[in-house]
């Protein structure tokens, strides 16, 4: 298993396509997913190549897991959310879809499932998230 | 939010009920699922208290990540699994359970879906996992 450096994720992090950005840091970045699978869901990923976990450092990790906690709490306030559900999948049987670790922090209201994956959302939607977002992060910092 | 120290894992750490260890450091523990949604489903949990993702510290979450990447790659040998599915569950909402941080770890098959949960498995079943795992950690210490 390898990382091929032309997956999605490789293009964003080189501006060879668009992404909507809610944080960045040194070492993360974290996007809205364009499929969400719960309003507001982002994606937090390393700036750095790994394929997923399975071949991450420790140091990519402890980044992630450090802007996925500063978004599930700003995600719990913008959207005045009841919880939070972290996934990070790896390989196709796990679940991955494009070879770059990725953690998915979808915010959580009660009677609320998931929907299905697959399904574009609308980009005035997914702005309109992504501000809440920013603004959450904002007001903390 | 807070820390309820009469949760199940808070038992379990204080040995106060049972549990099936596949691995432990000073800071975190691995253990078999007895609700298995995949066969040798594992959780990771931290040795000190934490309510969930949203109030652990960095610590914690790092040291819980370098577990679960340890249980995954040992997961993909023992079972020759062909990926590894990672859930984190934030309040009642977000999937939550047990009032104590705990990462779900699951050894994934092409094809083979996650089972539904709330099942519990027969303790043969679950043991005869837990030493395969254990079986492929010290193979590679």
């Amino acid at each position: 298993m390898s990382y091929d450096s032309d997956n999605v994720f490789a293009k964003i992090l080189r501006d060879e396509i668009p992404s909507m950005r809610v944080y960045e840091d040194s070492e993360t970045l974290a996007m809205m997913d364009i499929m969400p699978r719960a309003d507001g869901h982002v994606l937090v990923i390393p700036k750095t190549p790994a394929r997923n976990m399975l071949d991450a450092s420790a140091e990519q990790m402890a980044a992630c897991l450090n802007t996925v906690q500063k978004i599930s709490r700003a995600m719990m306030q913008a959207f005045e959310a009841d919880g939070v559900t972290v996934q990070q999948f790896n390989e196709t049987a796990g679940g991955q879809e494009i070879f770059h670790l990725h953690y998915h922090v979808l915010p959580r209201f009660e009677g609320v499932r998931l929907r299905p994956p697959g399904n574009m959302e609308d980009a005035e939607v997914l702005k309109a998230n992504a501000e809440k977002i920013r603004a959450a992060l904002s007001a903390k910092s």
